[in-house]
């Protein structure tokens, strides 16, 4: 039986990242896996990543010759880690007697953009993948790599590889995309902080889009949204086991009723703030546009309007950013005459449902428990789905903690009040 | 001033070998070794091999999937090799300020038959290569690869990217393609054994060939033959420096005066002797089929008749391939009812030069000056520009010397009496 209760699933695509593929046995593991869900009478198409460290072995190939290789030559290079793997793979499977065939993105027509490094997926042609299944062979497919109209190779950036999957799923119609990666699931908070967290069974795109903003590493937005936009059910589970795992779905009705599905903490977190900012149009445009200049990656954003006409704009960065961001910011201050100050020691605490939508006293039930624990709230944040705080980074587990047991995440989801 | 006078050339294809490009160091020198040629105002392509042991990695990781992969995805997964160092090579001359762009056989389309690990180059689209060279970019082709009709990606085989350098330059009309190696050219003996041994400068395609054949490493057969094919020069020369080194060229009138180019040992030769042969139609056929399907390479063959009609068939082989041959040899002479003899101490001494077809006396001049040494002579085998004599292995070394002396090879040559 498949997670969502079919039994006669045709099509399963899977995707296996680096560390699932990191050397011949697990190669072999993976193959295996594969072969299980062929025997169950699926089709089968698989799509991997490079082979452990090979990418960053490529990357300290090209810093090995200049610091910022052309992005052309840099995918070309790059595109190599994955079909290394996808050959492999293929004999993999024909070493255990199932036939399979390895494509790499140009072989595949799996055209882009010409964007390097992070190229869009314009087109696949499902045709040649499809004959290929239909003559009884698994389906190897190179994650991460395009190729453009004019036949140069393309990277699809970071998550790449999960793009891949969900856009091949999306094309062939495939009933499910199952992403194999070491963890077992997604988690209501992340386990090594939080000891009652809870795998959940199911979640939506934009619950899991919110939490891979706020730290959760296993599925990159980008593919989320591809699947999102294609209605692609992804089952994220473990290649370590046949557990089930978590499966990312579209909304239903009936999941609002879970009022939070998830907690997170996003850890070394910095805020640096202007003062004393020109109030006129423009000026904060100028700024985030200076900081976006030195590829200085924002988080949360907030700006007050003081009575004497100047105001007070905020922003969150990455501690690791937080000298970059400070050379930038003083050199703004001083051409526009305003003051800067700088903090190193924050954390974000945040909660994500769906069911925020239509329920009430979510924030207030989380600043309460927080209140109660002590832990001063230094800002606040909120979408439609989700309620962060800022606190110090010294409570920042602590805050976790409080907020999963305060929203029971630890008990089986049940009907909300 | 090239090696064959021009001063006005205008393309110039070089080939880089594995040793040439195993570290980022090395494939920096090669690159300023294009820029020099661009800066002498040659348009220059680029062909490459991957880096040092790469492709002897790839294949192990293979071989710890299965002894035999499948040979379409042998292919896919040694391409990488090259895809690497073209990428790489367009970094480094990028780095040097040399605008350049690598391209896989499947981006320039050169097209092979789909005889994966072997497979035979039908065109190239040098359309392509043009626009970019007359963009003034340096073009870097991977070598020793090719793409099917369907886009399946193929390999060479052995010797595989000096055909790629031969059908490059073939195909855009270069004036003359360089080949890079460790060695300073094509000598008239190995320098190892033959101190006196001489760089040749200038050597005919067929000796070429008849010295690859007999144990000269530098180029593979098929490269050679391409290469008289289209009447591509070649200029085999090191990468170390820049000495000239030999030019392989068609063969010219005057390249007749030279009886002897060039002298050669294969050590390490075995014989296998099957006596009491039943002489009728189709015997030597099954024997050579046998050895053939048990993948035996033979070396020369030679068959006489007796007078009681059967036929003495000898044939040597490589002497690590002896413990193959005697199994089947054997076998053989169970069904047959011959009787079969084995020999492990052989070498093979050869001269080579195409003024042997208009001069007389060199077999005679070989012989006597391995008579006057001593040395027994065990079987003779020519071809119209070669004389070979098998010998025992441990007068191997003082043989070619005494060969090398005998013909004046250590000397400029002259003309021929």
């Amino acid at each position: 039986m498949s997670p969502d209760g079919k039994s006669d699933m045709s099509l399963v695509v899977m995707k296996f990242g680096g560390s699932s593929v990191a050397d011949a046995e697990k190669i072999k593991a993976c193959a295996r896996r594969a072969i299980a869900s062929r025997q169950q009478g699926h089709q089968v198409v698989m799509v991997v990543s490079a082979m452990g460290d090979a990418t960053d072995e490529l990357v300290e190939l090209a810093h090995q010759i200049m610091p910022s290789p052309p992005k052309r030559e840099m995918d070309q290079l790059l595109a190599t880690g994955e079909q290394v793997t996808v050959s492999v793979m293929a004999m993999a499977l024909e070493a255990l007697g199932q036939p399979a065939i390895s494509f790499t993105a140009g072989q595949i027509g799996m055209v882009t953009d010409d964007v390097h490094t992070k190229a869009r997926l314009k087109r696949i042609d499902q045709a040649r993948i499809k004959r290929e299944l239909d003559a009884g062979r698994v389906v190897v497919v190179a994650g991460f790599q395009g190729v453009t109209e004019d036949g140069a190779v393309t990277t699809l950036g970071r998550g790449g590889s999960n793009v891949t999957l969900v856009a091949v799923a999306a094309s062939l119609g495939a009933d499910v995309c199952e992403n194999y990666t070491d963890v077992d699931g997604i988690y209501t908070a992340d386990p090594r902080i939080v000891p009652t967290a809870r795998k959940v069974d199911r979640m939506t795109y934009d619950e899991m889009l919110e939490l891979s903003s706020l730290g959760a590493n296993v599925l990159h937005n980008r593919a989320v949204e591809f699947a999102k936009k294609y209605n692609v059910p992804i089952h994220v589970r473990s290649s370590l086991n046949n557990n089930e795992g978590t499966m990312i779905v579209a909304e239903t009705q009936d999941m609002e009723h879970i009022v939070v599905s998830g907690a997170a903490l996003k850890d070394k977190l910095a805020r640096v703030t202007l003062s004393k900012v020109p109030d006129k149009p423009g000026t904060a445009a100028r700024i985030f546009h200076t900081l976006a200049a030195g590829n200085i990656v924002v988080d949360d954003i907030i700006q007050t309007t003081a009575e004497d006409k100047t105001a007070t704009v905020s922003f969150t960065v990455e501690l690791s950013e937080l000298g970059d961001a400070r050379k930038v910011v003083e050199s703004l201050c001083c051409d526009l005459g305003c003051q800067s100050t700088f903090e190193d020691n924050l954390a974000k605490v945040s909660v994500v449902g769906v069911g925020m939508r239509v329920h009430t006293g979510v924030a207030e039930k989380m600043f309460s428990a927080l209140a109660a624990a002590g832990i001063n709230i230094q800002n606040i944040t909120t979408s439609e789905i989700k309620i962060s705080v800022l606190i110090n980074r010294e409570q920042g587990k602590d805050a976790l903690r409080l907020v999963h047991d305060a929203f029971e995440l630890g008990k089986p989801p049940r009907k909300a009040k």
